[in-house]
């Protein structure tokens, strides 16, 4: 191997829409495992909405990339060299390995450090169904929405890693779920492979219409990955004692000035409803038991998901815009 | 007596600031109690900032007034003529009898038809610091707020009749209060009388930079009554697993047009913080424990109110104006 490790950084903070003049491409050695530290090579990166937040110079629930840093992001790879007993050449890790050939992880960083991937488990499914994004869509669903056999569930961002993964456990507690996507390849993809009872196209329909439509009873769990005008929508229809789980606000992260919130809140006051953040961070120490039902799931077929895998290096920066202009198609990830 | 019922109907749904224009005077016969029904005879009316939303032609927690309509107002009043044994003409009672001067109201209709007031209780009593508004802050900070000691509470139209009451039972829990209200009147009652530990005058302070500077350790609860700005500036501000108890939002009540939400809700996920709307009808099952405590807490000098008792059948619609145009000084009420 050469002793080059490849990096894209952070050279400018982005003012509107991300894009790959936002990063600067950079070789460096790679770097030397210390005491009790594990060198990787990341096989694969993971791209996720919040990834924008980071590249924000204000505070947040992680302190922001800072200027010349590489990017920051989830990865998995393989062991190449390690200091610690408990990892060997060869294992499968997962880590926050950020955009570059090689890391020096610690295992002591916690569920942030490294993990060992267990045999008999694909390494992208701990970057997608059973990754961040995965564990978002369950403890969203699970601890914030409360689903309840027979509620009527709505889902935006419902094709997304995120959004497929909190309607489909909603379908399996007995729940009828609506999802809202965009195009017709993602609304086909939910209503016959992740078999959501009916889907929402925003790029052509009327969301506020057809939600009003397609739950006729109204609306008990909103999980939101979009805000702006879709959380205005299906506020307009909430149910009494509703659930509004504000997982993201995806329609906002790129935008220059500052987006106006929904007009009518007025509506949790009416319907006793509650609208509610979470970070999935916190939920890092009960991982296994969400990674264990998820994996059971999968297994059964009662949930399905779907990786859209880039490659190449060079095409990192543009990976993750492709989050914020819809191009993805499920978890976005990328083989190095 | 004459046989004159004076009433104020609702002859025209306001658009924008409601006035003394949206109602019609009307005299009718004085009605007859049927069977198991209760003459009452109004001495002293409630008027709230939701009585606005009851004028509005959509759907809410109450059926809209109808054109034509006696306007819905809570009242205090003295029994006539009684069709019901447990009611006695001259005994003092709680009804929602309207702008009128005789309602017939039922002993059937719960706790939004008639009950008794107990004796040794003033009547106005029972419609500001033992009403609808003082239950309301009950309920709203203790139920949903859940101060804890040592916490940082923020109250938004703090010297209302609900923003008051919910200030001080925060106080009571051994939070730090801060309250925001207009002008220096409201803000010197409340931090001298009321005994809040700060004081932001929206009129001529800069609400934002005030909620830092006084809330140095964050907002842990969020008591909103006013919606739009304020809302804003204090979700700046809150701390991680913040409660914001969503009230009211008396700043749109009046709006012609639909006002903009918040711009950082996002706020509200980075915090893992909740935001969560309420109907003090849903406690009115329970209201023997809030009127016992409340009652509790005023004799004992934890809490103060204030009343703001008009005079004058004439003026009543204008008397509902006030709340809208801050010139109200603690619970409005008007004497017949």
């Amino acid at each position: 191997m050469t002793n080059i490790n490849r990096q894209w950084v952070l050279s400018k903070r982005p003012h509107g829409m991300v894009g790959v003049d936002n990063f600067e491409y950079k070789e460096t050695p790679i770097p030397t495992p210390g005491e009790g530290e594990v060198l990787v090579r990341n096989t694969h990166l993971s791209f996720d909405p919040t990834q924008r937040g980071w590249m924000e110079d204000a505070e947040s629930y992680l302190p922001p990339v800072g200027i010349g840093e590489v990017m920051r992001a989830g990865s998995v790879g393989e062991v190449v060299e390690s200091n610690d007993e408990r990892f060997k050449p060869g294992d499968a890790v997962q880590t926050l390995g950020g955009w570059q050939d090689y890391v020096v992880a610690s295992p002591a960083g916690g569920a942030l450090g490294l993990t060992k991937i267990p045999d008999g488990i694909e390494p992208t499914m701990l970057l997608s169904v059973l990754g961040v994004t995965g564990q978002t869509g369950y403890w969203g669903m699970l601890d914030l929405g409360q689903p309840k056999a027979g509620e009527t569930v709505l889902v935006s961002g419902a094709a997304g890693a995120t959004g497929s993964i909190a309607g489909q456990i909603a379908r399996i507690k007995g729940c009828r779920v609506v999802g809202i996507a965009g195009g017709p390849q993602k609304c086909a993809w939910l209503t016959e492979q992740a078999r959501f009872d009916a889907v929402i196209d925003y790029k052509s329909d009327d969301v506020d219409a057809r939600i009003k439509e397609l739950c006729p009873n109204k609306v008990d769990i909103f999980f939101d990955n979009v805000g702006g005008d879709i959380l205005q929508a299906a506020l307009n229809h909430i149910n009494m004692n509703a659930r509004v789980v504000l997982c993201g606000g995806i329609s906002g992260y790129n935008a220059t000035e500052p987006v106006p919130g929904p007009t009518n809140l007025m509506n949790l006051v009416i319907n006793r409803a509650r609208m509610e953040g979470f970070i999935v961070i916190d939920y890092m120490d009960r991982a296994a038991q969400a990674v264990g039902e998820l994996i059971g799931w999968v297994k059964s077929g009662d949930i399905v998901y779907q990786e859209d895998i880039q490659e190449g290096f060079e095409n990192i920066p543009d990976t993750l815009n492709r989050l914020f202009t819809g191009r993805n198609v499920g978890k976005q990830l990328l083989k190095l």
